[in-house]
């Protein structure tokens, strides 16, 4: 059987059509030919179902410069677990953008419509820019050539939390708020700050900006003074993560502090009271929308998540907020 | 009862000493009277055994430059928990140096010589260097003032890994090292590399580099060859975990990638076969001697370790290679 290598394209011919793309989802039907991906051809030599592409055994294809070992290793893992795929080149597939493989639902292939995963090969080095997330999974390949999948979506997040309170004074004391004799409500039913005891809560510097700039607490220097002095000790992140915050209880999320889980936030969607708090559903990282992620970064973050049963998101802060989910995936 | 701020310390007299002093462990004694840190006088103030000092209430003193809110913070949680603690001072404690607070163990106080822990308070924002962990408690107070302690600890690493194999062939394919037909004791009995299939073994860069060192991988330029590739992908921080994996595995220890846990390292001390092989015990991270934490990552890492039943060491890279432990702690 003759594979010939014409640029980018491994060419073969009907024979080859029959055998890899009617029946095993290999490549791209031309005219009766067949067109293959360098990285289809070099997985059909891996697997001794062709002998040569253009006098290239396996081994010499897979070091020459038209295939990737990455791909190659994600495209031969997707196949192992019993998937058909396309490469995703222009006119190959629909919206190619962004994406290296197009995954069909098991027992599917390229002659029908439905697409279970859309895939972008990442090596574990490459940076991976936040704005590019949201429409696909990622294919990490690790250093020891192991991949970790990532589901990446763009969701909303909303609850029924009310974020209003009885008016309450505050005094601030370096990196925090303190009230005095507050209202119960501002603990016991909207859950900001944490009680020093009976008769004090302190709040976080982001929960005073928030309170003072909704007019809910008083405070000397007003909602200015407090994220002032946010900026002080946080700098520009303290901007964001204001931002961030607000968003999330401007959509009847709770916010509290996600320090214990290397985050920003820690959400509860249906807070009612102090005392009858359900378990937190979201652990929340502000980041700037130009950000981009070490894929390391991710994993880790995705993998405590998921280790405390919370789900990952990252809230891009650029004009307004956007919401990226990154969940583990077994395809 | 007369308490007056005299610089850094509120005197007292000896009835203070008797009642504060002797029955709970409260400040320093002398010629029979009274030395408290102003924290401790906060502590006393703040639960009504004191009226005031210098005149001053509760409120005043923690709004005063006198006490640290995070300080307080701490020193109260600790008193909570049922222990006795002492301001960590010269002439107050032994080897004052590097923390701020000495715990003594719960029904034992400053009477007494055993120390349970010695603790640094840390504000969720203060940087710490790398450097100065090894001997000492962090209470890290995040912004709502909910308490971390983690304790950090040097120690050393060691297995009974074996860490030769026979001599083997790569070839070095961009990002890794694959060895075709490698000698069966390469993966399975030492557990370098991956396999690609039956017949073939990839390596990841640091293993090969680190082979290719020991003379045991024979690849084309040789080490150089290897760490300079290393060095294109991932810059210095190739070199430094070069040496922690050589480090790793001279001490008898398999070290192997920790991406999925965000780490450098996951590392098994007692490697037979990989057929048989036992759970990783540590997480891994390789830095710069003068690296200095943000507390939040230091929280990441270690709950992950946590959550995954390993242990988080991080290996700090100078002239040698220094080892630091570090645990949640409930104190």
């Amino acid at each position: 059987m003759d594979l010939t290598l014409d640029g980018d394209v491994v060419r073969a011919g009907g024979r080859a059509r029959e055998r890899f793309y009617d029946s095993r989802g290999y490549g791209r039907a031309r005219n009766g030919d067949l067109d293959l991906a360098p990285v289809e051809a070099a997985h059909l030599l891996y697997r001794g179902d062709v002998e040569a592409v253009d006098g290239m055994a396996f081994r010499e294809l897979l070091g020459s410069s038209a295939v990737s070992m990455v791909d190659f290793l994600v495209y031969k893992d997707l196949r192992d677990r019993g998937f058909y795929l396309t490469p995703a080149r222009e006119d190959w597939v629909e919206d190619p953008d962004g994406v290296d493989f197009v995954v069909y639902p098991r027992g599917q292939g390229p002659w029908d419509d439905e697409v279970a995963y859309r895939v972008r090969v990442v090596g574990e080095r490459d940076d991976v820019p936040a704005s590019s997330l949201g429409d696909c999974v990622l294919a990490v390949v690790d250093e020891e050539s192991e991949i970790t999948y990532l589901e990446t979506a763009t969701r909303e997040v909303g609850g029924t939390s009310d974020a209003s309170v009885t008016a309450v004074d505050g005094e601030l004391l370096t990196e925090r708020v303190v009230c005095w004799d507050p209202p119960s409500d501002v603990y016991e039913q909207a859950f900001y700050g944490q009680r020093l005891d009976d008769d004090a809560v302190q709040l976080s510097l982001v929960e005073a900006a928030y309170l003072a700039r909704t007019g809910d607490l008083r405070v000397e220097g007003g909602p200015d003074a407090v994220a002032e002095r946010g900026r002080e000790v946080e700098g520009e992140r303290f901007d964001r993560r204001l931002t961030v915050y607000a968003a999330l209880r401007d959509a009847g999320v709770v916010p509290k502090t996600g320090f214990k889980f290397g985050a920003d936030f820690r959400t509860y969607a249906d807070v009612e009271s102090v005392e009858n708090l359900g378990h937190s559903e979201l652990l929340v990282r502000a980041l700037p929308a130009a950000h981009r992620f070490e894929p390391r970064d991710l994993a880790l973050d995705v993998r405590l998540a998921h280790g405390v049963r919370k789900t990952m998101v990252f809230a891009l802060v650029g004009d307004g907020v956007e919401w990226v989910e990154v969940q583990r995936l077994t395809p």
